[in-house]
């Protein structure tokens, strides 16, 4: 489902738009007021299978860093997330759920920890960078909060670690998921991770610099020849088969991680100073009200979600247990696969469900475990 | 300039959108995580004759509340701004400048005063709820923030004053320029200010609950037939011409007040407790590095402007002396305009320049004070 899209300097492009242009790139989104591709000339579904067999690059350089550095930057990045950061050590990257005093999420980043004094938060669609200087000038902490001009490109599929083999060398190899260290690119010293918004292996390049943009796309490009490579995006199906949320699709400052399935990612013992701990503390106590589940419908390709959808209960009275907030037509089930946020009683795998898309009848489906499939 | 945007829940719609789509909506932009009509079925030249002679409406609901109530309240908004709210009077839009520590700018609000304790801030395209939070929760101050469900519907041109007649009756015509009242609409009562990012008159109606989006438009609409109603959106042409910037566009967080012809609207003898203030205040002893002007460019109508163009000073070294951030083509100037922060030394009305655009020679032009024609 797409419309057409305005382009003005608002929404900024990245060291990598003129390279995904040149390749084709049909349609966009905006994330943190930058383009992100999200189509080129294969169909999604194409997208999806190359995925699981080739290499792919995908300019996310809206994957913004707020880095945040200074005598007090290890005790604001604590503070911005009940998650226990006090065993993190460099080189290591973790998911941390950002949430304000009422427990809502205002963030999902993955967190690189570069020093003891110096982090990026590498963010989702929300101004982490306001969130983080309002708290650190209203506390008075003595931090300094930047945007850096570092565009992260994901290099994903089954054959990205053959690529990035040949453009960084075998050092790569040794990078364990989720662990980040650097590697050198044209004189430069670059931040590569094992890690990436899919279900397969890949890696994130945190490109510091952007007048190298073209020169790295450039570089993976050629070599990735020998290993079918492609231009691509975040997957829709795929991303919905792995489970993996979207902010401000999947849960909005409204919900709160208990309700997104981050319940292990939280440290709610009372030890850690953070924003929202009594918040999460009592929600902690009388359950979630509503909880993110898959589910399957339809066996008709859907329509893209772009407002929520309808959950009824299969019940004698079919009463609204949800809504659907993601949806995608998975070509290897054979069904729609969806994201859903789905009432406590009703929230079990198994249970029936009526997903009620625009302009149709109620499609018969069913609630799953999240994910679908597990990492490949 | 126009690409694909690919739809989802994440980019909001409005209680408008479905209106939008009846009557042909065929681009849209990104202005807080919502959608934002841009262009219908007729060229922007079309809308911008049809703005000067008829009335408009325009689903502006992107420019979302940020409300701030209670006891801190109006301790809060001052501190967020440099400009003195000591004297604003409920009833009263005030344009304000926010700024961060820096005396960078954060997003430029209209702020609307409801009550001695409870603030509007109407925001452009960054997340001031979370700023806003973060420096309270910050600072434990005493209020409560949220996103309202407020979307403002403007009604622009020099009809809409017989159209609001028409919908709200003979009370409307008291309204002057940035004042706000509440007027009955079904059994509601709604805000309605006399404002508009247009060079025209007009009208916004902060619609409090969107479930009465459908009733409102067509009741504007209906009455509308008598006096020429169109669909609109903010016209690039009529808003470059009135000097009215953009968030995003002409200006940043890199950018300060003073750069931005905002001047006038600070306070900084010192006696206000508001943030950036000494920042400001250095920037004021040393005078602006740069600042906004306008622009005139070349004869034949100019892309629009995605990335800002680099412009260059007609003497002998031609060095680069700033860049321009918002362009369109005038039919009424029969030249193109511009917006353009231009170096301190270069900035003077009359300068001669060479802009830019991608693909081409150097566009012969010359700097204009702001506006390029007043208020009509």
């Amino acid at each position: 489902m797409t419309a057409s899209l305005n382009l003005s300097r608002r929404l900024r492009r990245t060291p990598f738009t003129e390279r995904a242009e040149a390749c084709g790139v049909s349609g966009f989104t905006v994330v943190n007021h930058m383009l992100l591709p999200k189509a080129y000339r294969r169909s999604i579904e194409e997208d999806y299978w190359h995925l699981r067999q080739g290499v792919q690059l995908w300019d996310v350089a809206c994957q913004r860093q707020v880095q945040v550095h200074g005598p007090d930057a290890a005790r604001l990045v604590q503070w911005m997330t009940p998650r226990d950061l006090r065993g993190a050590l460099p080189g290591q990257c973790l998911y941390v759920p950002l949430v304000d005093g009422r427990g809502g999420l205002v963030n999902d980043p993955v967190l690189l920890k570069l020093d003891s004094d110096l982090f990026w938060l590498s963010i989702a669609d929300s101004d982490v960078l306001l969130w983080a200087r309002g708290l650190a000038l209203g506390a008075g902490l003595d931090v300094t909060i930047t945007e850096p001009d570092v565009s992260p490109l994901a290099v994903q599929g089954p054959r990205a670690l053959d690529l990035m083999v040949e453009v960084f060398g075998d050092g790569v190899r040794a990078l364990k998921y989720f662990g980040f260290a650097r590697f050198e690119f044209q004189h430069s010293h670059q931040v590569v991770a094992r890690s990436g918004y899919s279900s397969q292996d890949g890696f994130e390049i945190y490109l510091d610099g952007g007048a190298l943009g073209g020169a790295l796309w450039d570089a993976l490009w050629e070599a990735g020849q020998a290993f079918d490579v492609a231009p691509g995006c975040p997957n829709l199906i795929d991303r919905i088969e792995a489970g993996l949320l979207s902010y401000g699709n999947d849960m909005t400052l409204e919900n709160n991680p208990f309700e997104c399935g981050m319940a292990r990612h939280l440290a709610l013992d009372g030890s850690l100073e953070c924003i929202g701990g009594d918040a999460l503390r009592a929600i902690q106590r009388e359950g979630a009200r509503r909880r993110i589940t898959g589910v399957t419908f339809g066996s008709d390709p859907c329509p893209a979600c772009a407002s929520p959808w309808p959950v009824t209960g299969d019940g004698p009275r079919g009463e609204r247990i949800g809504q659907v907030t993601s949806a995608a037509y998975s070509p290897r089930l054979r069904r729609n696969v969806g994201l859903a946020m789905i009432e406590r009683g009703f929230w079990d795998p198994g249970q029936g469900v009526s997903v009620h898309c625009p302009g149709g009848e109620g499609l018969t489906g069913e609630l799953t475990a999240l994910p679908f499939v597990g990492r490949s």
